[in-house]
């Protein structure tokens, strides 16, 4: 164990114990160098350690403090929600108007959106990109609305495919095509492979959207099972391959919605590798990448494309600029084909929108946002988990994302979760029932939970609510 | 004759026989008023009527002055494009490959732009645009990007309604969706009321755009020929839809592309009924309905929908907002259902230039911009035709549209326009070749020219330099 492990260790036992409370300052890097006769660079490495662990936080100018969310009990505590049994089958997808049911109700801005599939807006430097988009208008050569139109603005083609660059993954950017969001992006890969009738493979539990664009594009849903905590699984996706003439294959490899699952590096290259073996385009969702816990960003599948299979999708709706709709899709061998169909669909997203993200992404600081939202869900999740544990039946079982702003919940059986989605809602409460991520309405003991919004005493009241809804159905 | 009548006729008089010269002041209403023995107000009536004409133009703070195009020969002097023949078969669309190399090949700023389908950016508000942008998007309240996202930012709906209500259309706010441009408007109208195979009454010629959309939804072309001036033909509609199973007509119904022909509001009125009694949909493509030159905005035919069967379709990218990509739908009775395909499709429009759009019609003096635009049209319209009359040989034949930038040139049947596209472009200069406006390629011998762009020796020789390339070609 080096040194500053030894003294992050310590640190730590200190909280867990309650030496150090939850708030209360930990000792300053001068203090602790002197006290124990260690470096300041090796206090501050222990410190970023214990600031990754989730158990402190810096505060600007006044040193780091422990975690309100620090004490909270471990992933031990929970059980993981169970791998949904595999069916065999193709579903015509019809979910729509459950869909548009739950969303509708939930659009109150007085309800407690536990059921809401964005963060609160109040996570984002809005006033900062506001002053992008003033400056980056002002500055617009006005022709670009005419020559720029497709695919999209350089800038923003040059600063998305330099982070990508960053992050370990060359994306040359003629494969870049900016797109109205992502939900758009997905729209046309599915469309730029798919004919009305066709199979696609996609998770079970599965986004919603997803969903509804397999419905509109009149296409079969063949579901592969997730695993709440590693996604897709591989071993029934390859029998799937084998038995059906899947023609696209949808994922969300990094904290899925609704289950939050994290495909790890090693089991996306073997996911790629399959779909190849079987030339199978990969509709590589990815709109919560930048939102992980973890020391580094996890690769893409994207990453281990050699043979232009995969077509990549991000956004920064959920990471930036929620209502900009401002997303992109890196189509590998689709590329052109995807950007003749945008150009026929809606000809080309805002420019001096895309303008703006892109004089945001050069000068705004988004890296500095992005940690700070980070640790903002980290600790949103750690207090959801821990009003879970205090109110929730103890035969519930729940997701521990490494990412993103959901909890995935598996409630007793006996619980119908359409039923506590009415109940809830009644009292001001929503959340996302089970049924709504499945063409075949399965999960109906299980619910989707948003910690995207900063964690309230209006919140714990809403657990607490929740909780007792939950267990008046178990007849306790 | 009414007293001003008479006062008008005489200036016009005097600007005709060349006594007062392009550029030259008018009277001022003072010296005029005195040295006629007529008020003020009579003169001003006068000075109205001229410059409705097109024969005088107010300057701020200066009085009126002679329009340079005043002494352009007008209408008469040119005959009109000939009504197509009817072909009477539905078409498979297969024609994108055709426009995107078409497209493709004039997006080069330093080409002459008399392919392009837009006008001029120069030509709006960009500037004050961009502090619209600043101010809207600084104070939104955040949680609107959740809440308001369809069918669209609320103020702006209330603005794009109360135009139509002053212009004597009552459009419900409830019907009205916001969408990515109005071409996401128009794919989504004819996604709702059709399955791939329909058969789809479209114009001849017609939008390309329009050919695209068919294309992406697999749907079949029933061409009724388009009148220059009065555009669509009733009989042939009237037939077809009495002949094929129509699912949809889609028909620009004012200022046309590419004909410019605008359906006179009595023709439109009986469009709608004939559909009305076939209980077929129109889908209205109105983008260019703040174009006219006229004293008073043409009525769309939603103004005669009793049935909710019209689906209209409109935008600022031609009249305020270029590159914006802000356009709207009011879908009657398909209101709901478009709305849900938005959602499904890119969720919504970018909230922050919904807001700025907002706040512009509010306080940034639309009406303002909208009269000089209208104004430089005219100009540059009757500056082309001029260039027409002076270079291009003496069988063309030219619409002379009452709105709009496009001109639409028949040019002698021996002359191909595919291959005029091809050496003007070498030269410099970018046309719109015939073929792309249908889904039989016909129109081989007809091209489309832009003038909204502001008239410049640049533009006058490349006029010139298009009559040689035309002229050559007829072996003269």
């Amino acid at each position: 164990m080096k040194r500053y492990e030894k003294y992050a260790d310590d640190i730590a036992e200190l909280i867990r114990s309650g030496v150090l409370a939850p708030g209360q300052r930990v000792p300053s890097v001068r203090y602790a160098s002197q006290a124990h006769g260690i470096s300041p660079s090796t206090v501050f490495q222990a410190y970023y350690l214990l600031e990754r662990r989730g158990m402190i936080r810096a505060r600007p100018r006044s040193g780091y403090f422990v975690n309100p969310g620090a004490l909270v009990q471990p992933a031990q505590a929970f059980s993981e929600p169970q791998v949904s049994a595999h069916v065999s089958e193709s579903t015509e997808v019809d979910v729509s108007e459950l869909v548009f049911s739950v969303l509708d109700s939930i659009k109150d801005p007085n309800t407690v959106p536990f059921g809401s599939a964005f963060p609160s807006p109040m996570l984002f430097p809005l006033q900062r990109l506001s002053r992008s988009l003033a400056s980056a208008s002002r500055d617009m050569d006005p022709r670009m609305v005419v020559t720029d139109m497709s695919p999209g603005h350089p800038q923003l083609r040059r600063q998305i495919a330099l982070r990508y660059m960053v992050g370990g993954l060359m994306l040359p950017m003629e494969e870049l095509l900016i797109t109205n969001g992502a939900l758009e992006a997905l729209n046309l890969c599915l469309q730029a492979v798919t004919e009305p009738g066709d199979l696609v493979a996609i998770e079970a539990p599965a986004f919603y959207a997803c969903l509804q664009v397999l419905e509109r594009l009149k296409l079969k849903a063949v579901e592969i099972p997730v695993h709440p905590r590693d996604g897709i699984d591989l071993g029934i996706l390859a029998q799937t391959l084998e038995r059906y003439p899947i023609k696209a294959c949808w994922c969300m490899t990094s904290f899925q919605n609704p289950t939050g699952a994290l495909v790890p590096e090693a089991r996306k290259r073997e996911l790629v590798e399959l779909l190849r073996k079987h030339q199978v385009p990969l509709i590589e969702d990815d709109v919560y990448a930048e939102l992980y816990f973890g020391p580094h960003a996890p690769k893409p599948a994207k990453a281990f494309d050699t043979d232009g299979l995969v077509m990549h999708c991000g956004s920064f709706a959920k990471s930036l600029a929620p209502g900009y709709r401002i997303g992109w899709v890196a189509a590998g061998r689709y590329a052109q084909k995807i950007e003749r169909l945008k150009l026929m669909t809606s000809l080309c997203a805002s420019m001096p929108v895309q303008a703006a993200i892109a004089d945001y992404l050069q000068h705004g600081g988004y890296d500095r946002h992005l940690r700070k939202l980070r640790y903002a869900l980290e600790d949103q999740q750690r207090a959801m988990l821990a009003a879970v544990s205090r109110y929730f039946p103890a035969q519930t079982r729940v997701s521990q994302p490494a990412g993103g702003y959901f909890l995935w919940l598996e409630l007793p059986e006996s619980v119908d979760s359409l039923h506590v989605f009415r109940v809830a809602l009644a009292q001001g409460i929503s959340i996302a029932p089970g049924p709504i991520f499945s063409p075949a309405r399965r999960f109906a003991h299980c619910i989707r939970l948003n910690y995207g919004s900063p964690w309230t005493e209006a919140a714990e009241k809403a657990m607490e609510t929740l909780g007792r809804i939950i267990r008046s159905m178990l007849g306790h």
